[in-house]
């Protein structure tokens, strides 16, 4: 993805609750790495299993993408904008994700992508750089940020090559083809 | 979505089990009405709540959106076919998205779009008219479905209106706003 190169992309997913968000917070994991992003942060309660997964993909599958609990994420949002990056607050109430993606995508700072859970704390918004709604009505994080990741990136990460992959598709009209790399 | 209007697109969610998936497929209903689907259809197990939640959302947020416990699947996509639709199946496997859409795009006809659990009957690669896949990684049938949705209206859905809400957001640089209609 050479064009984009200039800036980094990060997910912070908030709020982890092991037995209920235990998949959910896995998808949001696996879009994040497939649609381009190069690491993920979580708060809420640490996880190990939802740890474990998203390593055996990165290892299989390639990365780089890393994965990394954090206890104090008012403090992750306030040092990222300190080191010269932006928050990026995905929400159903924010601005239409057509009206502001170009100003984000033109923008050289790095970004850090904030999914919620149910209850998102106020601060959240106000701390943003950018909220933005992706459609204006309730769905799905993982919808949200696969959407909003695909915009960012034009399309081209669909196409995204992952370093030190041990397995990877080939591409059919029926069945499956899976070779070693 | 006015260009759009000469077919009708579907959501059939396969292997539904209440305990494990009951959130994931309650992101893929809600994911498939916002990004502008007619309705959807499940089977595997029937699970009140998940029926209750969507029918909760097209109350408050508007439709239409119809939902739908199927028991025999390989009978309706076999009927949806013989009555002139076609199948799409998603799926890391097939092939690549920015390839096929453009022809599924053209074609006129009614579009059941399947998205599956961890394991795909091998019957459903067979019967489909198209396998496609969004990124060739692992990741989440609800980003492939939004993703997917997304490309086929063109980001028209974005702003698609819904009929008879009784709420809707008014967008915001920071902050919620929601109104009565």
């Amino acid at each position: 993805m050479g064009d984009f190169k200039q800036w980094k992309v990060f997910v912070l997913r908030l709020g982890h609750r092991p037995e209920r968000d235990k998949r959910i917070t896995t998808h949001v994991f696996l879009v994040a790495r497939a649609f381009g992003a190069h690491g993920a942060f979580y708060s809420g309660q640490r996880d190990k299993k939802v740890e474990t997964s998203v390593k055996k993909v990165v290892e299989t599958w390639g990365g780089p993408f890393t994965l990394e609990f954090i206890k104090d994420w008012v403090k992750k949002i306030k040092q990222w904008q300190k080191d010269g990056g932006e928050i990026i607050h995905l929400t159903m109430y924010g601005l239409p994700l057509n009206e502001v993606i170009q100003k984000i995508r033109e923008s050289n700072k790095d970004k850090l992508i904030i999914v919620g859970g149910t209850k998102v704390p106020k601060v959240v918004y106000e701390l943003a750089d950018w909220n933005v709604s992706v459609t204006l009505q309730p769905h799905s994080e993982v919808g949200a940020l696969s959407v909003f990741l695909h915009e960012l990136y034009m399309g081209h990460e669909l196409t995204k090559k992952f370093k030190d992959a041990k397995i990877k598709i080939i591409p059919q009209a029926r069945g499956k083809k899976v070779v070693k790399i």
